[in-house]
Protein backbone atom coordinates (compact mmCIF):
# COMPACT_ATOMS: atom_id res chain seq x y z
CA UNK A 1 0.00 0.00 0.00
CA UNK A 2 1.26 3.54 -0.87
CA UNK A 3 0.94 6.26 1.56
CA UNK A 4 -1.11 8.85 -0.44
CA UNK A 5 -3.91 10.15 0.73
CA UNK A 6 -7.66 8.24 0.11
CA UNK A 7 -9.54 10.02 -3.06
CA UNK A 8 -12.29 8.82 -1.31
CA UNK A 9 -13.05 8.13 1.94
CA UNK A 10 -16.60 7.31 3.86
CA UNK A 11 -17.59 5.52 7.04
CA UNK A 12 -20.18 2.81 6.65
CA UNK A 13 -21.83 0.59 9.45
CA UNK A 14 -21.86 -3.38 8.98
CA UNK A 15 -25.24 -4.63 7.68
CA UNK A 16 -27.08 -7.44 9.20
CA UNK A 17 -27.34 -8.72 5.06
CA UNK A 18 -23.08 -8.76 4.99
CA UNK A 19 -22.94 -10.80 8.01
CA UNK A 20 -22.14 -14.63 7.59
CA UNK A 21 -23.03 -17.60 10.61
CA UNK A 22 -20.40 -16.26 12.51
CA UNK A 23 -21.16 -12.64 13.01
CA UNK A 24 -18.28 -11.74 10.47
CA UNK A 25 -18.63 -9.28 7.08
CA UNK A 26 -18.59 -12.39 4.59
CA UNK A 27 -15.36 -12.35 2.21
CA UNK A 28 -17.34 -11.08 -0.77
CA UNK A 29 -19.05 -8.09 1.54
CA UNK A 30 -15.83 -6.24 1.74
CA UNK A 31 -15.64 -6.45 -2.17
CA UNK A 32 -19.21 -5.21 -2.66
CA UNK A 33 -18.58 -1.98 -0.63
CA UNK A 34 -15.23 -1.34 -2.49
CA UNK A 35 -17.18 -1.76 -5.91
CA UNK A 36 -19.25 1.11 -4.38
CA UNK A 37 -16.04 3.40 -4.23
CA UNK A 38 -14.60 2.35 -7.62
CA UNK A 39 -17.96 3.37 -9.63
CA UNK A 40 -18.02 6.98 -7.17
CA UNK A 41 -14.49 7.44 -8.02
CA UNK A 42 -15.17 6.79 -11.28
CA UNK A 43 -17.59 8.82 -11.72
CA UNK A 44 -16.00 12.06 -9.66
CA UNK A 45 -13.21 11.39 -12.35
CA UNK A 46 -15.00 11.21 -15.45
CA UNK A 47 -18.41 12.58 -15.13
CA UNK A 48 -20.61 9.42 -15.60
CA UNK A 49 -20.82 6.64 -13.74
CA UNK A 50 -19.89 3.15 -15.47
CA UNK A 51 -22.22 2.63 -18.28
CA UNK A 52 -22.43 -0.06 -21.33
CA UNK A 53 -21.57 2.49 -23.98
CA UNK A 54 -18.95 4.37 -22.96
CA UNK A 55 -14.96 3.94 -21.12
CA UNK A 56 -15.59 1.40 -18.17
CA UNK A 57 -13.22 0.16 -15.41
CA UNK A 58 -13.91 -3.39 -15.71
CA UNK A 59 -12.10 -6.09 -12.60
CA UNK A 60 -9.10 -7.98 -13.96
CA UNK A 61 -7.28 -9.08 -10.35
CA UNK A 62 -7.55 -8.66 -7.18
CA UNK A 63 -5.27 -9.28 -4.09
CA UNK A 64 -7.13 -8.61 -0.85
CA UNK A 65 -5.71 -9.28 2.80
CA UNK A 66 -8.13 -9.90 5.00
CA UNK A 67 -6.87 -8.81 8.60
CA UNK A 68 -9.50 -8.57 11.13
CA UNK A 69 -13.10 -9.28 10.86
CA UNK A 70 -15.81 -6.82 10.77
CA UNK A 71 -18.59 -7.92 12.53
CA UNK A 72 -22.63 -6.72 12.24
CA UNK A 73 -22.96 -2.76 13.37
CA UNK A 74 -19.10 -2.05 13.47
CA UNK A 75 -19.02 1.79 12.38
CA UNK A 76 -15.76 1.19 10.12
CA UNK A 77 -14.26 3.66 6.85
CA UNK A 78 -13.43 2.82 3.83
CA UNK A 79 -11.50 4.04 1.43
CA UNK A 80 -10.24 4.22 -2.04
CA UNK A 81 -7.36 5.62 -4.01
CA UNK A 82 -5.89 5.08 -7.35
CA UNK A 83 -2.75 3.84 -7.24
CA UNK A 84 -0.59 3.84 -10.80
CA UNK A 85 -2.20 3.72 -14.11
CA UNK A 86 -0.79 2.33 -17.01
CA UNK A 87 -1.76 3.07 -21.16
CA UNK A 88 -5.12 1.22 -20.26
CA UNK A 89 -5.78 0.01 -17.10
CA UNK A 90 -5.42 1.15 -13.34
CA UNK A 91 -4.32 -0.03 -10.00
CA UNK A 92 -6.73 0.94 -7.06
CA UNK A 93 -5.88 0.66 -3.63
CA UNK A 94 -8.92 0.17 -1.11
CA UNK A 95 -9.18 -0.47 2.56
CA UNK A 96 -11.73 -1.03 5.09
CA UNK A 97 -10.34 0.58 8.54
CA UNK A 98 -11.96 0.58 12.29
CA UNK A 99 -10.64 2.33 14.92
CA UNK A 100 -7.54 3.73 12.84
CA UNK A 101 -6.43 -0.08 11.79
CA UNK A 102 -6.51 -1.76 8.90
CA UNK A 103 -9.29 -4.46 8.61
CA UNK A 104 -9.08 -5.45 4.89
CA UNK A 105 -6.90 -4.09 2.36
CA UNK A 106 -7.06 -4.39 -1.69
CA UNK A 107 -5.07 -4.15 -4.54
CA UNK A 108 -7.44 -3.91 -7.58
CA UNK A 109 -6.42 -4.22 -10.95
CA UNK A 110 -8.75 -2.70 -13.43
CA UNK A 111 -8.62 -2.15 -17.43
CA UNK A 112 -10.65 0.60 -18.99
CA UNK A 113 -13.04 -1.04 -21.61
CA UNK A 114 -16.18 -0.40 -23.77
CA UNK A 115 -18.81 -3.20 -23.11
CA UNK A 116 -20.70 -2.36 -26.39
CA UNK A 117 -17.38 -2.94 -28.48
CA UNK A 118 -15.43 -5.01 -26.39
CA UNK A 119 -12.68 -2.65 -26.83
CA UNK A 120 -9.95 -1.67 -24.54
CA UNK A 121 -9.62 2.27 -23.84
CA UNK A 122 -5.90 4.05 -23.36
CA UNK A 123 -6.63 6.56 -20.84
CA UNK A 124 -7.00 9.91 -22.12
CA UNK A 125 -5.48 13.33 -21.50
CA UNK A 126 -7.69 14.66 -19.25
CA UNK A 127 -8.38 11.86 -17.18
CA UNK A 128 -4.48 10.90 -16.80
CA UNK A 129 -3.87 14.38 -15.47
CA UNK A 130 -6.89 14.35 -12.73
CA UNK A 131 -4.81 10.79 -11.76
CA UNK A 132 -2.02 12.54 -11.60
CA UNK A 133 -3.45 15.34 -9.57
CA UNK A 134 -4.86 12.54 -7.03
CA UNK A 135 -0.68 11.15 -6.47
CA UNK A 136 -1.01 8.18 -8.65
CA UNK A 137 2.10 7.02 -11.01
CA UNK A 138 2.55 6.58 -14.93
CA UNK A 139 3.85 3.58 -15.56
CA UNK B 1 -1.31 -22.69 -10.51
CA UNK B 2 0.11 -26.07 -10.05
CA UNK B 3 -1.22 -29.32 -12.55
CA UNK B 4 -2.52 -31.45 -10.02
CA UNK B 5 -6.17 -33.01 -10.29
CA UNK B 6 -9.13 -30.79 -8.87
CA UNK B 7 -10.09 -32.63 -5.90
CA UNK B 8 -13.67 -31.58 -6.64
CA UNK B 9 -15.18 -30.48 -10.06
CA UNK B 10 -18.28 -29.78 -10.79
CA UNK B 11 -20.90 -28.25 -13.34
CA UNK B 12 -22.53 -25.09 -12.64
CA UNK B 13 -24.77 -22.59 -14.64
CA UNK B 14 -24.58 -19.00 -13.75
CA UNK B 15 -28.05 -17.43 -12.61
CA UNK B 16 -29.30 -14.60 -12.98
CA UNK B 17 -28.44 -13.19 -9.41
CA UNK B 18 -25.13 -13.41 -9.99
CA UNK B 19 -25.09 -11.32 -12.81
CA UNK B 20 -25.56 -7.25 -13.43
CA UNK B 21 -25.92 -4.77 -16.04
CA UNK B 22 -23.58 -6.18 -18.45
CA UNK B 23 -25.12 -9.15 -18.36
CA UNK B 24 -21.61 -10.55 -16.75
CA UNK B 25 -21.17 -12.39 -13.63
CA UNK B 26 -20.16 -9.71 -10.77
CA UNK B 27 -16.73 -10.40 -9.55
CA UNK B 28 -17.93 -11.26 -6.09
CA UNK B 29 -20.12 -14.11 -7.82
CA UNK B 30 -17.00 -16.13 -8.63
CA UNK B 31 -15.86 -16.46 -4.77
CA UNK B 32 -19.46 -17.24 -3.68
CA UNK B 33 -19.00 -20.22 -5.84
CA UNK B 34 -15.80 -20.65 -4.81
CA UNK B 35 -17.09 -20.56 -1.43
CA UNK B 36 -19.72 -23.33 -2.15
CA UNK B 37 -16.22 -25.83 -2.98
CA UNK B 38 -14.41 -24.88 -0.27
CA UNK B 39 -17.24 -25.52 2.06
CA UNK B 40 -17.89 -28.58 0.34
CA UNK B 41 -13.90 -29.72 0.38
CA UNK B 42 -13.69 -29.09 3.89
CA UNK B 43 -16.98 -31.21 5.19
CA UNK B 44 -15.35 -34.44 2.55
CA UNK B 45 -12.10 -33.75 3.98
CA UNK B 46 -12.67 -33.43 8.20
CA UNK B 47 -16.29 -35.20 7.84
CA UNK B 48 -18.30 -31.97 9.10
CA UNK B 49 -18.99 -28.73 7.45
CA UNK B 50 -17.16 -25.39 9.21
CA UNK B 51 -18.75 -24.54 12.38
CA UNK B 52 -18.72 -22.13 15.07
CA UNK B 53 -17.33 -24.42 17.89
CA UNK B 54 -15.02 -26.82 15.56
CA UNK B 55 -11.87 -26.33 13.73
CA UNK B 56 -12.73 -24.67 9.97
CA UNK B 57 -11.26 -22.64 7.40
CA UNK B 58 -11.06 -18.44 7.57
CA UNK B 59 -9.86 -17.12 4.09
CA UNK B 60 -6.89 -14.70 4.87
CA UNK B 61 -5.69 -13.68 1.40
CA UNK B 62 -7.39 -14.10 -1.94
CA UNK B 63 -5.69 -13.86 -5.64
CA UNK B 64 -8.27 -13.82 -8.35
CA UNK B 65 -7.62 -13.09 -11.99
CA UNK B 66 -10.52 -12.61 -13.98
CA UNK B 67 -9.60 -13.75 -17.87
CA UNK B 68 -12.99 -13.93 -19.85
CA UNK B 69 -16.43 -13.05 -18.21
CA UNK B 70 -18.97 -15.65 -17.60
CA UNK B 71 -22.46 -14.34 -18.99
CA UNK B 72 -25.83 -15.44 -17.87
CA UNK B 73 -26.88 -18.90 -18.80
CA UNK B 74 -23.28 -20.27 -19.24
CA UNK B 75 -22.43 -24.23 -18.57
CA UNK B 76 -19.51 -23.48 -16.67
CA UNK B 77 -17.10 -25.99 -14.49
CA UNK B 78 -15.84 -25.33 -11.15
CA UNK B 79 -12.56 -26.90 -9.15
CA UNK B 80 -10.85 -26.77 -6.34
CA UNK B 81 -8.14 -28.29 -4.60
CA UNK B 82 -5.44 -27.69 -2.13
CA UNK B 83 -1.89 -26.92 -3.52
CA UNK B 84 0.11 -27.04 -0.45
CA UNK B 85 0.01 -26.44 3.39
CA UNK B 86 1.87 -25.02 6.74
CA UNK B 87 1.17 -25.60 9.91
CA UNK B 88 -2.14 -24.01 10.64
CA UNK B 89 -2.91 -22.56 7.13
CA UNK B 90 -3.46 -24.12 3.62
CA UNK B 91 -3.80 -22.60 0.25
CA UNK B 92 -6.61 -23.36 -2.29
CA UNK B 93 -6.55 -22.96 -6.14
CA UNK B 94 -9.96 -22.39 -7.69
CA UNK B 95 -11.02 -22.18 -11.42
CA UNK B 96 -13.99 -21.63 -13.33
CA UNK B 97 -14.04 -22.94 -16.88
CA UNK B 98 -15.45 -23.03 -19.72
CA UNK B 99 -14.96 -25.29 -22.62
CA UNK B 100 -11.92 -26.35 -21.58
CA UNK B 101 -10.73 -22.63 -20.97
CA UNK B 102 -10.21 -20.34 -17.46
CA UNK B 103 -12.70 -17.67 -17.02
CA UNK B 104 -11.55 -17.15 -14.12
CA UNK B 105 -8.73 -18.37 -11.75
CA UNK B 106 -8.21 -17.80 -7.92
CA UNK B 107 -5.18 -18.63 -4.36
CA UNK B 108 -6.97 -18.43 -1.80
CA UNK B 109 -5.14 -18.73 1.61
CA UNK B 110 -7.03 -20.10 4.52
CA UNK B 111 -6.08 -20.22 8.28
CA UNK B 112 -7.63 -23.07 10.05
CA UNK B 113 -9.13 -21.27 13.57
CA UNK B 114 -12.45 -21.94 15.78
CA UNK B 115 -14.15 -19.59 16.11
CA UNK B 116 -15.63 -20.05 19.95
CA UNK B 117 -11.89 -19.69 21.02
CA UNK B 118 -10.62 -17.77 18.16
CA UNK B 119 -7.33 -19.46 18.29
CA UNK B 120 -5.93 -21.03 15.23
CA UNK B 121 -5.48 -24.92 14.74
CA UNK B 122 -2.73 -27.08 13.74
CA UNK B 123 -3.41 -28.79 10.93
CA UNK B 124 -3.78 -32.78 12.47
CA UNK B 125 -2.25 -36.24 11.51
CA UNK B 126 -4.76 -37.64 9.70
CA UNK B 127 -6.48 -33.90 8.06
CA UNK B 128 -2.53 -33.49 6.57
CA UNK B 129 -2.37 -37.56 5.19
CA UNK B 130 -5.33 -37.17 3.10
CA UNK B 131 -4.42 -33.72 2.41
CA UNK B 132 -1.08 -35.47 1.07
CA UNK B 133 -3.02 -38.25 -0.93
CA UNK B 134 -4.93 -35.43 -2.42
CA UNK B 135 -1.62 -33.91 -3.95
CA UNK B 136 -1.06 -30.92 -1.84
CA UNK B 137 2.10 -30.10 -0.66
CA UNK B 138 3.40 -29.39 2.90
CA UNK B 139 5.73 -26.18 3.37
CA UNK C 1 -52.20 -22.95 -2.82
CA UNK C 2 -54.07 -24.91 -5.66
CA UNK C 3 -53.29 -28.59 -5.72
CA UNK C 4 -51.86 -29.22 -8.96
CA UNK C 5 -48.82 -30.90 -9.63
CA UNK C 6 -45.60 -28.75 -9.33
CA UNK C 7 -44.27 -27.80 -13.19
CA UNK C 8 -40.65 -27.81 -11.65
CA UNK C 9 -39.82 -29.67 -8.65
CA UNK C 10 -36.01 -30.12 -7.30
CA UNK C 11 -33.25 -30.35 -4.90
CA UNK C 12 -31.56 -27.83 -3.04
CA UNK C 13 -28.81 -27.54 -0.24
CA UNK C 14 -28.69 -24.40 2.08
CA UNK C 15 -26.02 -22.76 1.33
CA UNK C 16 -23.70 -20.70 3.56
CA UNK C 17 -24.08 -17.25 1.95
CA UNK C 18 -27.56 -18.24 2.73
CA UNK C 19 -27.57 -17.96 5.81
CA UNK C 20 -27.15 -15.09 8.64
CA UNK C 21 -26.17 -14.60 11.86
CA UNK C 22 -29.12 -17.31 12.98
CA UNK C 23 -27.92 -19.65 10.88
CA UNK C 24 -31.03 -19.36 9.30
CA UNK C 25 -31.34 -18.43 5.46
CA UNK C 26 -32.29 -15.14 5.02
CA UNK C 27 -35.84 -14.20 3.89
CA UNK C 28 -34.42 -12.94 0.59
CA UNK C 29 -32.50 -16.19 -0.39
CA UNK C 30 -35.87 -17.76 -0.81
CA UNK C 31 -36.99 -15.54 -3.30
CA UNK C 32 -33.53 -15.70 -5.34
CA UNK C 33 -34.40 -19.70 -5.18
CA UNK C 34 -37.61 -19.12 -6.63
CA UNK C 35 -36.32 -16.42 -8.84
CA UNK C 36 -34.08 -19.39 -10.58
CA UNK C 37 -37.19 -21.83 -10.85
CA UNK C 38 -39.19 -18.80 -12.68
CA UNK C 39 -36.39 -17.95 -14.97
CA UNK C 40 -36.14 -22.07 -15.76
CA UNK C 41 -39.70 -22.07 -15.77
CA UNK C 42 -40.01 -19.66 -18.43
CA UNK C 43 -37.22 -21.09 -20.72
CA UNK C 44 -39.08 -24.55 -20.58
CA UNK C 45 -42.37 -22.72 -21.40
CA UNK C 46 -41.26 -20.39 -24.43
CA UNK C 47 -37.72 -22.14 -25.60
CA UNK C 48 -35.80 -19.04 -24.32
CA UNK C 49 -34.73 -17.52 -21.40
CA UNK C 50 -35.68 -13.64 -19.70
CA UNK C 51 -33.96 -10.97 -22.17
CA UNK C 52 -34.11 -7.58 -22.34
CA UNK C 53 -35.66 -8.19 -26.33
CA UNK C 54 -38.10 -10.42 -25.84
CA UNK C 55 -41.67 -11.05 -23.78
CA UNK C 56 -40.37 -12.08 -20.18
CA UNK C 57 -41.51 -11.79 -16.68
CA UNK C 58 -41.55 -8.78 -14.20
CA UNK C 59 -42.44 -9.81 -10.84
CA UNK C 60 -45.35 -7.44 -10.07
CA UNK C 61 -46.33 -8.33 -6.28
CA UNK C 62 -45.23 -11.13 -3.71
CA UNK C 63 -47.00 -12.85 -0.93
CA UNK C 64 -44.67 -14.94 1.26
CA UNK C 65 -45.33 -16.83 4.29
CA UNK C 66 -42.40 -18.31 6.25
CA UNK C 67 -43.50 -20.95 7.84
CA UNK C 68 -40.29 -23.15 9.67
CA UNK C 69 -36.72 -21.84 8.94
CA UNK C 70 -34.65 -22.95 6.87
CA UNK C 71 -30.54 -23.82 8.34
CA UNK C 72 -27.85 -24.34 6.52
CA UNK C 73 -26.93 -27.62 4.93
CA UNK C 74 -30.30 -28.12 4.79
CA UNK C 75 -31.87 -30.50 2.04
CA UNK C 76 -34.68 -29.30 0.57
CA UNK C 77 -37.20 -29.15 -2.25
CA UNK C 78 -38.17 -26.18 -4.38
CA UNK C 79 -41.09 -26.20 -6.39
CA UNK C 80 -43.16 -24.18 -8.77
CA UNK C 81 -46.04 -24.17 -10.57
CA UNK C 82 -48.80 -21.69 -12.45
CA UNK C 83 -52.08 -21.83 -11.26
CA UNK C 84 -53.49 -19.15 -12.89
CA UNK C 85 -53.64 -16.57 -15.90
CA UNK C 86 -54.80 -13.44 -17.49
CA UNK C 87 -54.29 -11.54 -20.60
CA UNK C 88 -51.30 -10.45 -20.16
CA UNK C 89 -49.93 -11.86 -16.72
CA UNK C 90 -49.87 -14.86 -14.60
CA UNK C 91 -49.75 -16.23 -11.03
CA UNK C 92 -47.06 -18.59 -9.51
CA UNK C 93 -47.19 -20.68 -6.95
CA UNK C 94 -43.57 -21.74 -5.05
CA UNK C 95 -42.71 -23.53 -2.40
CA UNK C 96 -39.60 -24.48 -0.08
CA UNK C 97 -40.31 -27.86 1.33
CA UNK C 98 -38.03 -30.39 3.63
CA UNK C 99 -39.19 -33.83 4.62
CA UNK C 100 -42.88 -33.26 3.00
CA UNK C 101 -42.99 -29.79 5.16
CA UNK C 102 -43.53 -26.75 3.93
CA UNK C 103 -40.98 -24.30 5.31
CA UNK C 104 -42.01 -21.51 2.67
CA UNK C 105 -44.46 -20.93 0.52
CA UNK C 106 -45.48 -18.19 -2.13
CA UNK C 107 -47.80 -16.61 -4.42
CA UNK C 108 -45.96 -13.74 -7.05
CA UNK C 109 -47.87 -12.18 -9.96
CA UNK C 110 -45.57 -11.80 -12.79
CA UNK C 111 -46.67 -9.49 -15.72
CA UNK C 112 -45.51 -10.57 -19.41
CA UNK C 113 -43.46 -7.13 -20.89
CA UNK C 114 -40.73 -6.62 -23.25
CA UNK C 115 -38.01 -3.95 -21.31
CA UNK C 116 -37.04 -2.55 -24.89
CA UNK C 117 -40.14 -1.14 -25.75
CA UNK C 118 -41.75 -1.12 -21.57
CA UNK C 119 -44.83 -2.72 -23.08
CA UNK C 120 -47.17 -5.26 -21.94
CA UNK C 121 -47.32 -8.17 -24.11
CA UNK C 122 -50.83 -10.62 -24.12
CA UNK C 123 -50.02 -14.37 -23.68
CA UNK C 124 -50.09 -15.83 -27.08
CA UNK C 125 -51.95 -18.71 -28.07
CA UNK C 126 -48.66 -21.56 -28.07
CA UNK C 127 -48.16 -20.37 -24.20
CA UNK C 128 -52.02 -20.45 -23.13
CA UNK C 129 -51.61 -24.24 -24.70
CA UNK C 130 -49.23 -24.47 -22.47
CA UNK C 131 -49.97 -23.00 -19.18
CA UNK C 132 -53.64 -24.76 -19.53
CA UNK C 133 -52.05 -28.60 -20.19
CA UNK C 134 -49.54 -27.66 -16.87
CA UNK C 135 -53.23 -27.61 -15.14
CA UNK C 136 -53.10 -23.31 -15.17
CA UNK C 137 -56.89 -21.93 -14.59
CA UNK C 138 -57.44 -19.17 -16.44
CA UNK C 139 -59.35 -16.14 -15.90
CA UNK D 1 -50.95 1.26 3.85
CA UNK D 2 -52.10 3.48 6.83
CA UNK D 3 -51.48 7.09 6.40
CA UNK D 4 -49.00 7.91 9.58
CA UNK D 5 -45.75 9.67 9.57
CA UNK D 6 -42.73 7.40 8.59
CA UNK D 7 -40.75 6.48 11.79
CA UNK D 8 -37.98 6.27 10.03
CA UNK D 9 -37.48 7.77 6.12
CA UNK D 10 -33.40 8.12 4.82
CA UNK D 11 -32.61 8.66 1.32
CA UNK D 12 -30.40 5.78 -0.96
CA UNK D 13 -28.80 5.66 -4.03
CA UNK D 14 -29.24 2.53 -6.01
CA UNK D 15 -26.08 0.77 -6.24
CA UNK D 16 -24.51 -1.18 -8.33
CA UNK D 17 -24.91 -4.69 -6.96
CA UNK D 18 -28.76 -4.18 -6.47
CA UNK D 19 -29.29 -4.00 -10.37
CA UNK D 20 -29.89 -6.83 -13.02
CA UNK D 21 -29.37 -7.37 -16.34
CA UNK D 22 -32.00 -5.19 -17.20
CA UNK D 23 -30.45 -2.37 -14.72
CA UNK D 24 -33.18 -2.58 -12.80
CA UNK D 25 -33.18 -3.25 -8.83
CA UNK D 26 -33.39 -6.67 -8.73
CA UNK D 27 -36.67 -7.48 -6.57
CA UNK D 28 -34.69 -8.67 -3.93
CA UNK D 29 -32.78 -5.58 -3.10
CA UNK D 30 -35.84 -4.09 -1.92
CA UNK D 31 -36.62 -6.19 0.42
CA UNK D 32 -32.53 -6.24 1.71
CA UNK D 33 -33.31 -2.38 1.88
CA UNK D 34 -36.37 -2.87 4.16
CA UNK D 35 -34.43 -5.46 6.57
CA UNK D 36 -31.86 -2.13 7.20
CA UNK D 37 -34.82 -0.23 8.33
CA UNK D 38 -36.95 -3.28 10.19
CA UNK D 39 -33.66 -3.46 12.11
CA UNK D 40 -32.51 0.31 12.55
CA UNK D 41 -36.35 0.50 14.20
CA UNK D 42 -35.65 -2.63 16.10
CA UNK D 43 -32.82 -0.55 17.82
CA UNK D 44 -34.20 2.67 18.01
CA UNK D 45 -37.46 1.46 20.10
CA UNK D 46 -35.42 -0.99 22.16
CA UNK D 47 -32.17 -0.05 22.62
CA UNK D 48 -30.37 -2.67 20.78
CA UNK D 49 -29.88 -4.50 17.65
CA UNK D 50 -31.27 -7.85 16.68
CA UNK D 51 -29.66 -10.53 18.67
CA UNK D 52 -29.72 -14.31 19.15
CA UNK D 53 -29.92 -13.69 22.95
CA UNK D 54 -32.56 -11.30 23.34
CA UNK D 55 -36.23 -10.74 22.19
CA UNK D 56 -36.20 -9.71 18.05
CA UNK D 57 -38.02 -9.46 15.24
CA UNK D 58 -38.44 -12.25 12.81
CA UNK D 59 -40.36 -12.18 9.37
CA UNK D 60 -43.45 -14.28 9.23
CA UNK D 61 -45.24 -12.91 6.66
CA UNK D 62 -44.59 -10.38 3.49
CA UNK D 63 -46.73 -8.77 0.76
CA UNK D 64 -44.68 -6.58 -1.20
CA UNK D 65 -45.83 -4.43 -4.33
CA UNK D 66 -43.54 -3.53 -6.74
CA UNK D 67 -45.08 -0.38 -8.93
CA UNK D 68 -42.13 1.16 -11.21
CA UNK D 69 -38.93 -0.14 -11.01
CA UNK D 70 -35.92 1.57 -9.94
CA UNK D 71 -32.86 1.88 -11.62
CA UNK D 72 -29.15 2.22 -11.33
CA UNK D 73 -28.14 5.75 -9.66
CA UNK D 74 -31.82 6.21 -8.98
CA UNK D 75 -31.95 8.79 -5.46
CA UNK D 76 -35.00 6.89 -3.67
CA UNK D 77 -36.56 7.44 -0.24
CA UNK D 78 -37.11 4.67 2.01
CA UNK D 79 -39.71 4.52 4.80
CA UNK D 80 -40.87 2.25 7.73
CA UNK D 81 -43.50 2.34 10.07
CA UNK D 82 -45.18 0.14 12.26
CA UNK D 83 -49.03 0.07 11.54
CA UNK D 84 -50.01 -2.23 14.63
CA UNK D 85 -49.17 -4.82 16.48
CA UNK D 86 -50.87 -7.90 18.72
CA UNK D 87 -49.23 -9.76 21.52
CA UNK D 88 -46.33 -11.02 19.98
CA UNK D 89 -45.91 -9.38 16.69
CA UNK D 90 -46.68 -6.01 14.57
CA UNK D 91 -47.20 -5.17 11.16
CA UNK D 92 -44.42 -2.91 9.01
CA UNK D 93 -45.38 -1.06 6.60
CA UNK D 94 -42.45 -0.27 4.00
CA UNK D 95 -41.94 2.36 1.16
CA UNK D 96 -39.09 2.98 -1.50
CA UNK D 97 -40.58 6.40 -3.31
CA UNK D 98 -38.93 8.36 -5.73
CA UNK D 99 -39.82 12.52 -6.42
CA UNK D 100 -42.38 11.37 -4.46
CA UNK D 101 -44.14 8.47 -5.82
CA UNK D 102 -44.42 5.17 -4.80
CA UNK D 103 -41.81 2.65 -6.68
CA UNK D 104 -42.27 -0.40 -4.19
CA UNK D 105 -44.52 -0.74 -0.87
CA UNK D 106 -44.72 -3.82 1.55
CA UNK D 107 -46.24 -5.19 4.30
CA UNK D 108 -44.46 -6.96 7.06
CA UNK D 109 -45.54 -9.01 9.40
CA UNK D 110 -43.06 -10.07 12.00
CA UNK D 111 -43.16 -12.06 15.17
CA UNK D 112 -41.06 -11.33 18.17
CA UNK D 113 -38.89 -14.17 19.14
CA UNK D 114 -35.45 -15.43 20.68
CA UNK D 115 -33.43 -17.41 18.71
CA UNK D 116 -31.59 -19.05 21.66
CA UNK D 117 -35.08 -21.04 23.19
CA UNK D 118 -36.65 -20.57 19.99
CA UNK D 119 -39.80 -18.94 21.80
CA UNK D 120 -42.18 -15.98 21.04
CA UNK D 121 -42.11 -13.12 23.60
CA UNK D 122 -44.89 -10.97 24.02
CA UNK D 123 -44.75 -7.26 23.77
CA UNK D 124 -43.66 -5.79 26.38
CA UNK D 125 -44.99 -2.57 28.35
CA UNK D 126 -42.12 -0.30 27.84
CA UNK D 127 -41.78 -1.11 23.75
CA UNK D 128 -46.09 -1.35 23.58
CA UNK D 129 -46.10 2.71 24.70
CA UNK D 130 -43.33 3.46 22.31
CA UNK D 131 -45.24 1.67 19.00
CA UNK D 132 -48.70 3.23 20.34
CA UNK D 133 -46.82 6.91 20.72
CA UNK D 134 -45.56 6.13 17.02
CA UNK D 135 -49.39 6.28 15.96
CA UNK D 136 -49.31 2.10 15.79
CA UNK D 137 -52.83 0.36 16.26
CA UNK D 138 -53.06 -1.61 18.82
CA UNK D 139 -55.32 -5.42 17.86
Amino acid sequence: MTGQPWSILRPHRIRWIECDLYAHANHTAYLTLFEDLRIEHWEKLTGAPPGYDRPSPVVAQIDVRYLRAAVFRDEVMLGVRCASFRRTSFVHEYAMMKEGQDLCTARIVCVVARQDTGEKVPIWGELRETLLAEGAIEG
